[in-house]
């Protein structure tokens, strides 16, 4: 520690990703990443960046991948933000939006970064419980006051609402703002974003990390009311004028102009999730109905800590949280036919080891 | 405007960077970008990325380029913080070292960033004004009280102090927090770096966007004590875990490891500098002892505002200011010969026509 750290640094508990080991013969179903490469047309706008496009400034307005998202949104330019990731585009809706608010309604469990945000900019948190069956409790959210916050999927359970459940709660919090994270949209959730056009308290963000197999590439957006995004583009340029790097916005651009790609590559992520929630479902697993890219597991007969344990042991790295109501689930990211091999032959080890 | 704009988003006058312009065939001497192509190893770093470099999350410790940049600069990975260009460092510098302190003491006149980041994070600024030659008066800084931040070379007027002067105010100031803030280092100032080993209240910022022709890259880094460096990546984890994505942290280390190139560049760009300070002098302009890649200049009859606006008019963009005591100033970037010889001819047929 300096004595130069504030009080909101000392104060910090900063979020923990998922582990991004350096040794690569691991099986690594810990961070959600897409078992397929991204779209070759990515790889192709890469290739066609000039030095030129270096030396200079990227558009510090990203117009043209702005334009993709919204053309392929069916939404103008103004009702789409982008930014250096999912998580730089909520931690600017947290700054503009949320500090200094009354407290901020999440899920008691979903993304770990939530109250990491809020404590950054302090703001308190009311967490509603999820119910037993691991859904959200749209009704709990609705009978809050301040503004709402759920991921669609949540994580990690993967459970998702539908786009009418959302409407629900828009239509009687009309005067609330409701983000709801699309971090993991494309795998078979509704989005909410036909939504947009009759909600102005309505902000959707989304990553390309996981839809479009883009980790590496930092890239995220908010769809929402023209005046909500024209108030994160005050932010931004309050903050940092050029998040989106110019190798970045031709990338994302492409990738979200490939929507064939999308379409084919999600399919293999909801066939291979299949396989493995049935394969797990054999051997004793209860399995969440995921909509998103990974699989929310527990074993009948408990046992999560040391199952996490055993399969770390043989380079199998998935995900796993101390809180109690949780303890024993573990989160499987959906990976490749070959990977989902190596991870069912080592828990059928483990299963018979006892 | 929207409802759910909260008040820091209400306040926020955002900070204005130079126009990039979309046509092509101006010439463009306003936003201090290179003349020169990035180092041949910076597309060869980015033609070697593959698609599971994207698939993946990129390091989110940037130890290989942090590892670089701790190399060329003697220093330790634990002294060296990485960012999404040298603005987001900053704007973590702000929320994490200064907001909540005493008022910081910034140049009158300097970035035009510094009051937008203090407004953003509820902080007061405390301007001393530049000597009448415009140099940095740190005697006033010296006598001021809280942290202090100044630019060096300091924008627009380019002029530098040494590192000796540096060290005095470090000396007679343990205890603030002093950031110097070195975006246009390279081109003939004296870095305060080597003081780092011996004073733990100096933290340096830099960015690859001037020096290494990189900023349509997005990377800036900060140098410093470790316990400072600690403080940033706490609220770097606590905002945005992974600012660099995996092609920007190859291509900077490559630019970063490239010595030779920064220094054959860095010469051009000094050559160039003084070539058209030199025909700048001879048509009767006042011109700075610039030691960074742009010239603040002033004809002895004034009329800035009227050059800037009959430059425009030629499709030749430089930058001014209407702050009074720099209204008749113009910040011309420093660019290759042939853009410079343009600009001359424009100059001239402006001072004959009167």
């Amino acid at each position: 520690m300096s004595k130069f750290w504030n009080d909101t640094i000392r104060s910090l508990v900063p979020y923990v990703p998922g582990e991004q080991p350096k040794v690569s013969n691991l099986v690594k179903l810990n961070t959600n990443e897409h078992p397929l490469p991204p779209s070759k047309s990515v790889m192709e706008a890469i290739a066609a960046v000039q030095a030129d496009d270096l030396r200079r400034y990227p558009d510090p307005e990203s117009l043209n991948l702005r334009g993709a998202i919204a053309s392929v949104e069916s939404l103008s330019v103004g009702e789409v933000f982008v930014g250096n990731g999912s998580d730089e585009v909520l931690g600017l809706i947290f700054q503009g939006f949320l500090a200094g608010s009354d407290p901020l309604t999440v899920p008691a469990i979903s993304y770990g970064f939530y109250p990491v945000w809020a404590r950054l900019n302090g703001l308190q948190i009311n967490p509603i419980p999820l119910r037993d069956d691991f859904s959200l409790d749209l009704e709990g959210f609705s009978k809050s006051s301040g503004p709402l916050l759920f991921a669609n999927p949540n994580a990690p359970t993967g459970l998702s609402v539908s786009m009418a459940e959302i409407e629900w709660l828009l239509e009687n919090n009309t005067d609330r703002l409701v983000v709801v994270d699309e971090a993991y949209f494309g795998f078979g959730s509704e989005t909410a974003a036909p939504l947009i056009a009759r909600y102005d308290n309505l902000l959707i963000t989304r990553t390309l990390s996981k839809s479009h197999s883009l980790a590496g590439l930092r890239v995220g957006y908010a769809l929402g009311d023209s005046t909500l995004i024209d108030g994160l583009v005050r932010i931004k340029d309050s903050f940092n004028s050029y998040p989106v790097d110019a190798i970045a916005q031709a990338a994302a651009a492409a990738a979200i102009r490939d929507v064939d790609w999308l379409t084919e590559a999600s399919a293999v992520v909801v066939e291979n999730r299949e396989a493995l929630a049935g394969a797990l479902v054999e051997r004793g697993f209860e399995v969440t109905a995921s909509t998103a890219n990974f699989l929310f597991v527990r074993h009948k007969n408990g046992g999560g800590k040391a199952l996490f344990n055993r399969l770390r042991g043989e380079g199998l790295i998935v995900r796993r949280w101390d809180s109690e109501s949780i303890q024993d689930w573990l989160r499987v990211t959906v990976g490749s036919t070959r990977q989902h091999k190596v991870l069912l032959d080592a828990i059928d080890r483990s299963l018979e080891a006892g």
